[in-house]
C-alpha cells in the first residue's frame, strides 16, 4: 500500500499525478490519495468576503485560523471542488476513485483544540484564540478505507475530520497522511508538493538532503521552513505508526509517484 | 430499506429529518438519504459572481443551466457543504453516516444531454442548448450501497453523476432517489418537501390529493406544478423498478418520516 499526499500548492501537475496514480494502480498496486486545498480556499474564500486569516504559535507553525464561517467554505472547497475534481480525473484515467472527508464513516477522528496559543501579529505577544475548529487526528478507520480498497475503490481523501462530540474540523493535510498510512500499515508515504523535498538552505534546490536516517527525522526540523514543518512532523508520526519510508517528492514533474520510488527527492527510513 | 430524499428548497426543517433518521436508523432500520441544492447553490453562485440560469423544456419542465463552471459551483455546494453539514449532523446524533457523489465509485453514472431542447425567454421560440453538463442516470451501484449499509454506515448521497466518459454531471435529486431506490430494492421512497404532498390545485394545501393508484400515476402530471412534475416522473420510475410505495410528503414537520409512513401525504402505491 502507498499513500500520496498532493499538496494543494501552486505548481502540482495535477495531471501528472493523477496519470501516475493511475498508471500505478493499474498495475495492481493498492493506493490511497490524501489531498489538501488551502490555496483553493483562500481565493474562494475572499470571493465570498470571508479573507482568510492565519496565525503563528509561539514555536512557529503557521495554521489557519478556522472559524465556523471558514469551517464550512474550507470543506466546500475540499471535499466539494477539489475532491470531486479529482475523482473525475481519476475516473477518466480508468480508476475506480471514491471521495471521502475524515466525517464520512468517522474516517478521521480528531481532537479539537479547544485553545490554541498564537502571537497576536499586532502586539507581538502571545495570546489563546478559542472559536477555532481546527483538531489533531487521533484515530483513522482503517477498516472502512480495507473494505474499500480490498472492493476495488481507490479512496481519495480531503483534510476534514469529526471530533468526538460530531463537530466538523479542519486537519493538516500531511498528518492526516501520515496518519492514514500508519492506519493502513501503508510501506510508503509519498508527500507531493512544489520543492524537490528538504532542503538544507531553502529556497536553494540545489542543497536538497537525499536521505535522513528516520532515528534523526525530528532533528532534520531545523532546515524545515514554513509548511514544510509539518511534513517532516507528518513523517516522524508515519514512521511511529510502522510506515517503513516516508518520502518528500516534486509533484511538479511529469511522473511524480515513479520518480518518488525511485528515491528523487528526500527519502527517510 | 427506505430511501429518503431532502429537497433543498427553503422551509425544510433538515434538523427534524435529520433526528427522524436517527430515530428509525436506531431501531435497525436501514435507510439512504438523498438530497437537493438548489436553493444554496443559487446563493452562493450569486456571491461568486456566476448567477444561476435557468432553461425550460417545451413541454414544460424548468431546470438548471449548468455551464461548466456552475457544475463546479454545484458540486461545490451540495457535495461539499449540504453533504457534509448532514454527515455533521447524523454524525452528532450517533449516525455512521457516509456522504457520496454520483462520481464516488460510479455510484451514478449517467447520460449526458447533448444538447436539449428550450424556450428562448427572450424569442419564446424553441432552440438548442449544448454546453449542459446535465445527465439522467442510468445505472446505479447498487453493489456499493450494500457494501456500506451491510458495514453500518448509512450513505448520504448528493445529486451528481459521472458520465461513461468520465464528466461529472449535475443530476436532478428526485430522479436520483427514484433509481437509487430501484437499485437497492427499497421497499419505500419518501420524497420530502415543502408541501403537504402533491396537490389537486396547487398551492391549496387543503386539495391534497391522499393516494394515488401505481397504475395512473403519469395521469397525476396534470397537476404537478414547477418541481413536483420531477418527482412524479422519479415516482414513475420508482414504482417501475420495483418499489413498493413512493410517498410525496411534508418536510417542515417535527416528525417527517414518521409521518409519511403513516401514511400523511400523497401515498402511491
Amino acid at each position: 500500500m502507498i499513500v500520496v499526499k498532493i499538496g494543494g500548492t501552486n505548481g502540482i501537475n495535477f495531471g501528472a499525478v493523477c496519470a501516475d496514480v493511475a498508471a500505478h494502480v493499474q498495475t495492481g498496486q493498492k493506493l490511497i490519495v490524501v489531498h489538501g486545498g488551502s490555496g483553493e480556499t483562500n481565493a474562494i474564500s475572499e470571493r465570498l468576503g470571508h479573507p482568510p486569516q492565519f496565525v503563528t504559535s509561539p514555536s512557529g507553525f503557521t495554521s489557519r485560523y478556522t472559524d465556523r464561517a471558514t469551517l464550512e467554505i474550507f470543506a466546500m472547497v475540499t471535499s466539494g471542488k477539489i475532491n470531486t475534481l479529482i475523482v473525475e480525473r481519476l475516473q477518466k484515467l480508468g480508476v475506480n476513485a471514491l471521495g471521502l472527508s475524515g466525517l464520512d464513516g468517522r474516517l478521521m477522528v480528531a481532537r479539537r483544540k479547544e485553545a490554541i496559543r498564537i502571537i497576536d501579529p499586532a502586539t507581538g505577544k502571545q495570546r489563546m484564540l478559542r472559536d477555532d475548529y481546527t483538531g489533531k487526528i487521533e484515530t483513522v478507520n482503517g477498516h472502512l478505507l480495507w473494505l474499500l480498497i480490498e472492493a476495488g475503490y481507490t479512496p481519495v481523501i480531503a483534510p476534514l475530520a469529526l471530533s468526538p462530540e460530531g463537530e466538523a474540523l479542519n486537519v493538516d493535510a500531511d498528518r492526516a497522511a501520515a496518519m492514514v498510512a500508519g492506519a493502513v500499515e501503508a510501506e510508503r508515504l509519498i508527500l507531493l508538493s512544489n520543492v524537490p523535498g528538504l532542503l538544507r538552505q531553502f529556497p536553494d534546490e540545489s542543497t536538497l538532503i537525499p536521505h535522513i536516517d528516520k532515528a534523526r527525522v525530528e532533528q532534520s526540523l531545523e532546515f524545515a521552513e514554513g509548511r514544510m514543518k509539518k511534513k517532516v512532523l507528518g513523517a516522524s508520526e508515519a514512521l511511529q505508526l510502522g510506515v517503513a519510508q516516508v518520502i518528500f517528492a516534486d509533484g511538479r514533474t511529469d511522473d511524480p509517484i515513479a520518480n518518488a520510488l525511485a528515491g528523487k527527492g528526500t527519502v527517510i527510513s
